[in-house]
């Protein structure tokens, strides 16, 4: 599942829909924090980012906080869980 | 376990140690956006936080991010994962 602000999606290809539709054409992310924790015992991993974005050519970036539940899937792992926030001032 | 900034501690009563050393005496919250997720099938829970936080006496609120791993547990709930970070400018 992806929240993305408040709006949720469940489903990959809902997802991937979400995600093409969000209206900007590049963005870069520069990572601030990143922190990873088992989370359970079969191998699932949490990971917390948090950092900046710059999104098209604009020159102010945006605080975010984004979280990612994986699971293993054979040597790789795929994203359960998807939680994104933008962190305003 | 919990993810407190760069620090690692896991276990309940090393977390709770870790929460009492860390010197001040009160915190108080402000929570901006809260999200939740169904994380498993056996009723795991992702919660993403995030918000101020105002220190002790302190008048400057702090931006922070926070994500709890929530593990069924009878009628209840415990924390199994847990990461803080404040979210710097």
């Amino acid at each position: 599942m992806l929240t993305f602000e408040s709006s949720q999606t469940q489903g990959a290809k809902a997802i991937v829909e979400k995600l093409v539709s969000l209206g900007f054409q590049k963005v870069k992310h520069r990572i601030s924090t990143l922190d990873a924790q088992p989370a359970s015992e079969a191998g699932d991993v949490l990971v917390m980012v948090t950092g900046e974005l710059l999104i098209d050519d604009e020159q102010n970036a945006q605080r975010y906080s984004q979280v990612f539940h994986l699971i293993p899937d054979g040597s790789s792992y795929y994203v359960f869980n998807d939680i994104f926030r933008l962190n305003y001032s």
